[in-house]
């Protein structure tokens, strides 16, 4: 049975507070796992038994437009490396004990693979550009939402009980900073390379996300007409993701930039959606910030990582799990005999 | 065979910009990689195999004055606690594999157990209270050292090839203080709570730590007589234990406020134990950062923890461990035939 709300969160604080270490004393960690115990609605969270990370690829229209020092190519390569085992995420995800998923959300290109980890859903070959004109059509943005709900149900139902987001896709921190900008962040405050990229590069990148609102004039109290007019197949596939993890009280760990712009849409649809989300990183992509304040997130860890594939927010498992397990394995005052300050409540 | 120290740097930084990411963008996890690779003389630096932490716990004379919320019988009721594994320091060493040791270094109390991962060092029943003379002789400031390098020794004789430090004992932060402020910190500006404490109390801490100056006017240039005057047996034991570690050119993590203070009288030994040492964390206490700043070190992890033992430490080993397998098992561009950018080295 759940507890009312209020009454479990006054039960956690009390476990807290009565934990063999000065009120307050473990900081962030402690409010880690009353939000854990929140969401899963006890005042001793359990462990993640299924732990999961989806990296959503795709391709983007704009890098036509020379924002990126990356060929397009790199997308599709990336993918291949992805299911052999030997990019970052799956070092990291081996690491964390999670298994690492691979979604075609729209890469230019097809993959004639099986592999248990990869899925297809694929929306389109790539957005187009959208300095023209809308990246995708209205019917393209509904579905990238639903069947980005229709893999988190999958892989929830499966038993999934901790999800990490992750986003591949060269152009993809252009698409991030046209949405972010969309629903009225300012351009020059978020505007930023994502991989390495000479001045010239980050002034086509200005200018292309200035055009791509001049030109499309996208409607910044609607997030499906973001995601149409300016937005990419994996930001619309993360939101759904989201969207249909919290509605299954499941939480999900986003990673940089361009995942914080999915969540950014699923936030915008249903701002309750932040009570089950954990920020796994602050990237060194300087938009990342502005956007996890605006949504009152605070980053667990800051490695000044500018990657994506999600691979900051699977290294914040190990910082989620460790605030678990410090409130279900340690001894109370009075279990260990131990002393109470003063100042203990 | 050892590597020029030159050579070994050029060829880590090789590998580093050539694994399938952006240069540079993982950050500080590559700097990590960069100092562990130099520090065990390999550019794909081995995972640690028995990685320890080491709580060194002693009583504080200074207590006397009233500059802590808890009653010194904590530091001893908190030994029992961490023998019986329900510490936080015990939760995090079981979440990052590694063992637990706990040194008496001088507690005021004697302990008759006889347990495998309880070490007797015991210098003294607390130190004097350092606002009316010396915190202890020169002689046991000299033992201190000593026995912390045999305890060094001793572990990395046994194995041990990854070693944590971290502090317990009622009134430490004020200790840690009085012996920055004596290498010539600024008192207001470390001057800070450790555990909860009201501003009476924080009053008490900056009169003792004033006074205890005064009185002993310790030697800034001779870290001997600075641990005499105003430092403390555990502060003692963890400087020689660094500096008999760094020696034998094992890696040495340290933790919050009062371990970093072993590491000051460490470093102002031996300039050079920094190449070797990582911070955990930064502490909530502020006196910290300006002491890791002081001697260029970085802290990992930064989740605003204030309880010490080792726990900001350990966390940290869960990303040290994955910047170890970054460089050992990521794809390079060559084996994943990935496309370099534009921008790559």
């Amino acid at each position: 049975m759940e507890l009312d709300k209020t009454l479990l969160k006054d039960e956690i604080v009390h476990r807290l507070n009565n934990l063999t270490k000065p009120v307050g004393s473990l900081g962030y960690l402690e409010e880690l796992a009353l939000k854990l115990g929140l969401i899963q609605g006890r005042v001793i969270p359990e462990l993640p038994k299924d732990k999961r990370i989806y990296v959503f690829a795709s391709d983007h229209g704009v890098v036509q437009n020379g924002v990126s020092a990356y060929p397009k190519e790199v997308t599709y390569q990336m993918i291949l490396n992805f299911l052999n085992g030997g990019a970052a995420i799956n070092v990291f995800g081996r690491h964390v004990g999670a298994d690492v998923y691979v979604v075609d959300s729209g890469v230019d290109g097809d993959f004639n693979i099986s592999h248990p980890k990869f899925i297809n859903a694929k929306i389109g070959y790539g957005t187009s550009d959208f300095t023209k004109g809308p990246a995708m059509t209205k019917e393209q943005a509904v579905l990238s939402l639903e069947t980005g709900r229709k893999i988190a149900k999958k892989a929830i139902e499966e038993g999934a009980d901790l999800l990490v987001i992750g986003d591949m896709g060269i152009g993809n921190t252009t698409t991030a900073t046209a949405i972010a900008v969309a629903f009225g962040f300012s351009l020059d405050e978020i505007l930023d390379i994502g991989t390495p990229l000479d001045e010239g590069g980050l002034k086509r990148k200005k200018e292309a996300v200035s055009k791509a609102l001049e030109v499309n004039r996208p409607d910044r109290d609607n997030p499906i007409d973001v995601l149409e007019k300016v937005g990419g197949f994996c930001m619309g596939q993360m939101a759904g993701f989201i969207l249909e993890a919290v509605e299954r009280k499941v939480p999900v760990i986003v990673d940089g930039f361009p995942t914080t712009a999915g969540l950014l849409i699923a936030w915008k649809t249903n701002p309750q959606v932040v009570d089950f989300v954990f920020a796994g990183h602050k990237s060194k992509v300087k938009g990342h910030k502005i956007l996890l304040d605006a949504m009152g997130l605070r980053p667990i860890l800051d490695l000044d990582m500018r990657l994506g594939e999600g691979t900051g927010a699977a290294l914040s498992i190990s910082i989620l799990e460790a605030a678990i397990k410090m409130i279900r394995e340690m001894a109370t005052f009075e279990s260990a005999g131990v002393s109470k300050g003063s100042d203990n409540i």
